[in-house]
């Protein structure tokens, strides 16, 4: 049995998110339908990131398993053939049959785009959170600093969540200008339901002066979702890319991004 | 009478063009509706630019003529009130009554983004010419520069066009690369119906090998739609501003454009 990786990016707008749904569109039922049709049987496709619906990827990881006779570069191409418009491989190589996009060591990188405009800017709005307000983004930073390290993030957590722990390791959290937007950049092992979203919900009161960096940092102690603020919307997140550690041959190489736009 | 100017971003993927049409939906025809909801009367509203169908606009320019008694930034608010999300005043100013956005000397800055990728990229996909080969950059870069100056353009142009005139004066024509897009940016004081997307065609021919900077000039010069290469696709063009040279209080603020991105 032979094990493929791919790296994927998509325009969540129109997803129900990654996963399998009973009903509504999904990537990974849409990557299952290619695969399926570029090899001439099914696979399971595993994704290493649950995306939620409306959320974007440059960078999605999935694994799945064929005894198709195509080659790398030509699975690919058969994959994008049968990909619908929104949603493309970038990446397609077969790797070691126990690498598992799931469980194998890595870091996940999410970017959160926020545009400060009093007036709607229709060309970039489907990809941002718009805010009225200038945001002050160096008490942002400031603020987004506090989750460096390992926490228990129980208070920036979907109280829908199910997982066991909520304990996780960031190894990056910081705010990028770039022109007229504001950019959250986290890193980490691993996240939970809506963290990264609540995170940036939370960051964009703080940036409003409703909340101080001090209380910021009180509010994760808390381990309480009432401590921190709504759950950003999902258009102005985006799934960078995901560095596998044990494994160079599992990493896809980068893809550019040119900027805030995309 | 009070002359309004306004100044207009739209993502061009769901309108047929500015203008008018007897059937489809138009950006001048959204903006006259949305004017006429907020100023409880109708009023024309003029375009400086009939950008085809397809098209984007960071910075259109419209002047329409209105008694309504809200200063402009309480109308920049109600206009955009009833616009649709893919379209947005960003700037809203009172000028002199004889200003005309069509007449008043200007030059306009328009670009194109081709970006070269062997695997479709779906989050840029709607906004740039995605072409598989790389692009010889500096090769494009000096064919466009033939295209500096005063010239008859009808190489250049839609047989469509019922323009009497083809000459026309470029001052700025120039390749730019932004990671793995290329941008071509071009600057005029008017353009004829489909200018800008057969010099990109054929631009694309020339960064391909299939045309040298020397025959490019020569197409210039032959005068003939036959001699350029085919009218590339609208998704890639975006009118980015239109500077007005007589009256400072004319010219809208520069809006920003965080790179390829938007």
């Amino acid at each position: 049995m032979r094990r493929v990786m791919l790296t994927i990016e998509y325009d969540g707008a129109r997803f129900f998110g990654w996963q399998l749904q009973a009903e509504g569109r999904t990537v990974q039922g849409a990557v299952e339908d290619a695969v399926r049709r570029a090899t001439t049987a099914f696979s399971r496709v595993t994704g290493a990131s649950r995306t939620d619906s409306g959320v974007h990827a440059l960078g999605q990881a999935a694994h799945f398993d064929t005894e198709t006779a195509l080659d790398d570069a030509t699975l690919l191409k058969a994959i994008n053939a049968w990909l619908p418009d929104d949603v493309a491989v970038l990446d397609c190589r077969t790797v070691p049959a126990d690498f598992h996009v799931q469980f194998a060591p890595s870091t996940k990188l999410y970017r959160y785009r926020i545009l400060c405009s009093r007036v709607p800017r229709p060309l970039r709005e489907p990809r941002v959170l718009r805010v009225w307000q200038d945001l002050d983004a160096d008490t942002m930073r400031r603020a987004a600093a506090a989750l460096l390290g390992e926490h228990d993030f129980t208070s920036f957590c979907s109280e829908h969540s199910e997982a066991e722990s909520k304990i996780r390791t960031i190894v990056r959290s910081d705010i990028v200008r770039q022109g007229d937007e504001l950019h959250y950049l986290v890193r980490g092992q691993g996240f939970l339901y809506n963290m990264v979203r609540i995170i940036v919900g939370t960051l964009v009161q703080v940036g409003k002066g409703n909340m101080t960096p001090a209380e910021f940092a009180a509010a994760l102690r808390a381990r309480d979702r009432k401590a921190a603020f709504e759950t950003a919307p999902p258009q102005g997140l985006t799934l960078v890319r995901i560095d596998y550690e044990s494994d160079p041959r599992c990493s896809s190489p980068p893809f550019s991004d040119p900027g805030a736009g995309s």
